[in-house]
């Protein structure tokens, strides 16, 4: 059975072939594994602004392949003063985190031989406003914790599931660019407003 | 020039007035600035997933009041083996940075009175995927760094624009979230598959 699985080279329709034959690239040149992602975000009015996000480095090369871009666009609700044009920011790295989580899991599975037939991932953040509003010092701004439900149905045991179910947290960027701390520069460029009113 | 300011209520199209209003309940009531956000991702094919966005709860209370879902789409690109119907997790997460540190700069700009004009983050993070896809247990599967450059034009002296640069990131959840660890707790559910082969 895994051998037939094999032979169709999707898995998940995953191109197991061709991921295998990108890890061989990186096993062989670690260098071209190292990609470099970017957003351009813009504030629009109020709490909603929008990114850009279409290019990225793979490899030290710039990747241009996408032809279009793809915009995200973030708002607050109406009774935290936005328009609710989009999911808030909080709630969009809620999202970010399931996908990946999501993406790790299926690429994972193709890579093992296991099919994966339904994969839901439900998301809960508490966050206390307090915190973002500057009112208690001591109520920290971020995440105070976040709880993950995995809802798999696939071809394994349920060991085999547990297992790539701990696999795909280990090896998911956005999982553990938020359980462990990274790194943030912030530079600044300002421009003067030319005052209307003198 | 300030009070009449105040006076119009909206600054950056934040009704300021309001704003304050709900610090004001949250100084005497901390409880009801405690919020829960969610999201509910689903795997469709590939690398492809949604999440749906709706309810949240805020101050121990549902907060039903979105009268429709949001939904965010995220794939990978066609070199990473997906599809590319969406930007992918981690440049999200970039995305739902930049959309946090705006709204965060946007707002407390308003509560102090600062007319801004233009706001633009730009993003760019490093990720090496030979930790993503298990290739070298020494690389971290997390970004590895993450640049922001903040460009603003702003009714305020460079100083001040400096202080709301530096007081959105330490208020921001998301900025946070990612540059201090987030505790996150996972669990798995699991449904048998009929075999169609069995």
């Amino acid at each position: 059975m895994e051998v037939s699985k094999m032979q169709t080279e999707n898995i998940n329709q995953i191109d197991v072939k061709r991921l295998q034959e990108v890890m061989g690239q990186f096993r062989h040149s670690p260098e071209l594994g190292k990609y470099q992602f970017r957003a351009k975000n813009k504030w629009v009015s109020g709490a909603h602004s929008h990114s850009v996000i279409k290019d990225f480095q793979a490899g030290g090369q710039e990747d241009t392949s996408r032809e279009d871009a793809h915009i995200l666009i973030a708002d607050e609700p109406t009774s935290l003063l936005g328009g609710d044009l989009g999911a808030n920011a909080t709630e969009t790295l809620l999202h970010a985190l399931g996908a990946c989580l999501n993406a790790s899991f299926i690429y994972h599975a193709a890579n093992q031989g296991v099919e994966v037939e339904q994969l839901e991932i439900e998301l809960e953040g508490d966050l206390d406003l307090n915190g973002f509003l500057g009112i208690d010092e001591n109520v920290p701004s971020n995440f105070q914790q976040i709880r993950v439900k995995f809802k798999v149905k696939a071809d394994a045991s349920e060991e085999k599931i547990q297992e790539l179910c701990e696999y795909a947290q280990k090896r998911s960027p956005v999982f553990n660019s938020i359980s462990k701390p990274v790194p943030i520069t912030v530079t600044l460029e300002t421009t003067k407003m030319a005052h209307a009113h003198g």
